[in-house]
């Protein structure tokens, strides 16, 4: 029997999925299980975008542009331009998914074995991108004690060495929803020049920033024309994960010639998702009004309630739909694992993810797990009763 | 400016991409151009599956399971079963068009470095997979006096190294539509099962085969369970190109759970396109026996006026969409461009592929061209009259 790649073994199987099974048997069980785990917001797609898919008027399904349909990179580009980016239709590839366009950028940017350093936690697929393309994930660790903000530029710089081509960051933060300030930003901008590195940016949840704060783009940033790469996707954006539209943007001409040979070796992204991605530009501003309340509404009922669990600790982030609080567990694989199997509360449990997935560095995360704001605020109440009966009666509860 | 990576420096830019200005010129200047140098039919995408996007119901556009949507999967096996190929939904990774699901076997089976072997000429854009994965590609040559049989086995053990770990065909063949036998696929079963090989067989144009003959797949020979890996993709079969689905079988258990973790990392392919691929699966039978007999007359007017050409020559394939002539010019590249740039006969040209591309081997191919009959048989009749006058014309015109 012929063996498996090395990289094929080394893939990280992600802690939530080990988890999947153990969620099923309790719903077998007739138990109520309260999702917090995962990224998959149950808020409906804007309507215009689902009536372009029902009015879809082509005979026959063609293959778009590598980089995408042209009026779609183009209306893109308005968008971004009512978010203060400044790029046209030429900076931008589309991909399937922002998981395509981080193996575009990697791909393009890095070779076998170079190193790309990423603020801790990060989001688990980074690692699998990594081994994909053949790069080396340094992870630089942030502290839960500043709600995850950007690690001291001086630990950035004593981890770069002569393989270190890029750094990556998430902003808003999947998993802390932690909102990089524009200073942050500013002194990675200074980092990236001194070093002559390139800059990726995850910028997924753009939109959901809370408590008056705006999102910066990297792409703001000045003199960061060659260095800038941004990331982006539609799936949170518009709650339509399952498009498999996301994009890579950069004003950097190499890169992007590259990065569209990449492109044109796929031939072409989905044909339908873009179609929906493109209607969904004219989603009303209302749509997003509503949106932002919700999830705000969401972030206070979660960091309140673990805030007031005793021993528990929850940063109130400024993004995404997500937060990390630190419990007094002593280990977070088993406690999320002990949630499903063993425990109960009125025949109810929470499946939550262990923060461990999130940190490359062995041994972090232990007492950390991700929650996603994902229910509505009624079923979020009921949640957080549920786990905090579980932290008490959880027999690995530590007293920190 | 930080440097491109090496890899994305050798991604090749394809010889058919690099003629795309020419004809765009032509076409501005008014000249009627045919399209023979495309993989995108011209046939419609089938009523059902057009519908299945219509009814879309769904309120939020999920991801699917990062395998696919399991009943896609249940039907899909049930067709495979049809087509004597037994394998079950859980033989089955749905991937964003036949593209990724060769890069997840590609990344499965193959390290940096390690090699495959693919007898030429080839799909060219198996070298991006190949470059994206650090795969060495040791290429093959087939011969056109035999039409592009397999070569014999003996070549295939001369290039085998222990850094060998599979052996790539497409069947029937693009570029050549070249149809293995089942003989020439047991020859290669013993070839993988004797050096412990994996076998990957690019199958999309399974349907698509003439003067009775029908194709076979690897997954049907004996004793291969751990060996074989099937591509398929929907694009070709109904016509569907854009909604990229495609997929990846194999009953090796441990290369389905590895790939598996690399469609876990990019979460779910296309959700909208699944939808659609699934609808397709109902397409009644009349569809394919028209398809089929449209494909047929055109392959016959196509090598019938080329074998009519003095000093041209084109095999009969029993398969595909494809033909690859030979012709009597001195570089398929510049009589490629050439036909763009320079050439019309009332004020029409033909664009065809360059060979060139479709061989790694340096200088293969120079006499070769690609067309791909996805015109209808009136067209392709003005556009063999044009080829003919343009060989006559051609400056580079050899004797051969």
């Amino acid at each position: 029997m012929p063996k498996i790649s090395q990289k094929g073994q080394q893939m990280p199987q992600s802690p939530i999925r080990k988890l999947v099974p153990y969620a099923e048997t309790a719903k077998k069980e007739g138990v109520k299980v309260y999702h917090l785990n995962i990224g998959q917001p149950d808020i409906e797609t804007p309507e215009v975008a689902l009536k372009a898919i029902h009015n879809y008027d082509e005979k026959v399904v063609e293959y778009s542009h590598s980089a995408g349909i042209l009026s779609y990179r183009e209306k893109l580009a308005q968008y971004y331009k009512k978010n203060n980016i400044h790029v046209s239709s030429e900076d931008i590839i589309v991909g399937a998914g922002a998981s395509e366009a981080i193996l575009f950028a990697m791909n393009t940017c890095l070779d076998q074995g170079d190193e790309m350093i990423i603020p801790e936690p990060f989001y688990a697929n980074y690692n699998g991108f990594a081994i994909n393309a053949g790069v080396k994930v340094v992870p630089i660790p942030s502290s839960i004690e500043d709600g995850f903000a950007l690690p001291p530029i001086s630990d950035f710089e004593k981890m770069i060495t002569p393989k270190t081509k890029a750094i990556m960051i998430c902003n808003p933060n999947n998993p802390t929803g932690y909102l990089y300030s524009r200073e942050e930003l500013e002194s990675l901008r200074e980092l990236v020049l001194k070093h002559d590195l390139y800059l990726l940016a995850d910028e997924v949840y753009r939109e959901f920033t809370y408590d008056g704060h705006k999102h910066t783009s990297i792409m703001e940033l000045d003199g960061l024309d060659q260095h800038a790469i941004m990331i982006d996707s539609v799936s949170k954006r518009y709650s339509a994960c399952g498009i498999r539209i996301g994009c890579m943007v950069s004003r950097n001409r190499e890169v992007m010639a590259t990065a569209l040979k990449f492109a044109q070796a796929r031939l072409s992204p989905p044909s339908l998702g873009q179609v929906a991605a493109e209607a969904a530009l004219d989603t009303p501003d209302e749509y997003f009004t509503t949106v932002i309340q919700e999830y705000y509404n969401r972030r206070n009922v979660v960091t309140k309630a673990i805030n007031n669990m005793e021993g528990a600790f929850c940063p109130v982030p400024k993004g995404a739909f997500y937060v990390q609080p630190r419990l007094p567990i002593d280990d977070a694989d088993r406690f999320c694992q002990w949630l499903l199997e063993d425990f109960r509360h009125n025949k109810q449990t929470v499946m939550l993810a262990p923060a461990t997935g999130f940190y490359s560095t062995p041994g972090s995360g232990k007492q950390e797990v991700r929650i996603s704001y994902v229910l509505n605020v009624d079923d979020l109440k009921h949640a957080m009763e549920v786990l905090e009966h579980a932290l008490k009666a959880y027999p690995g509860r530590t007293n920190s």
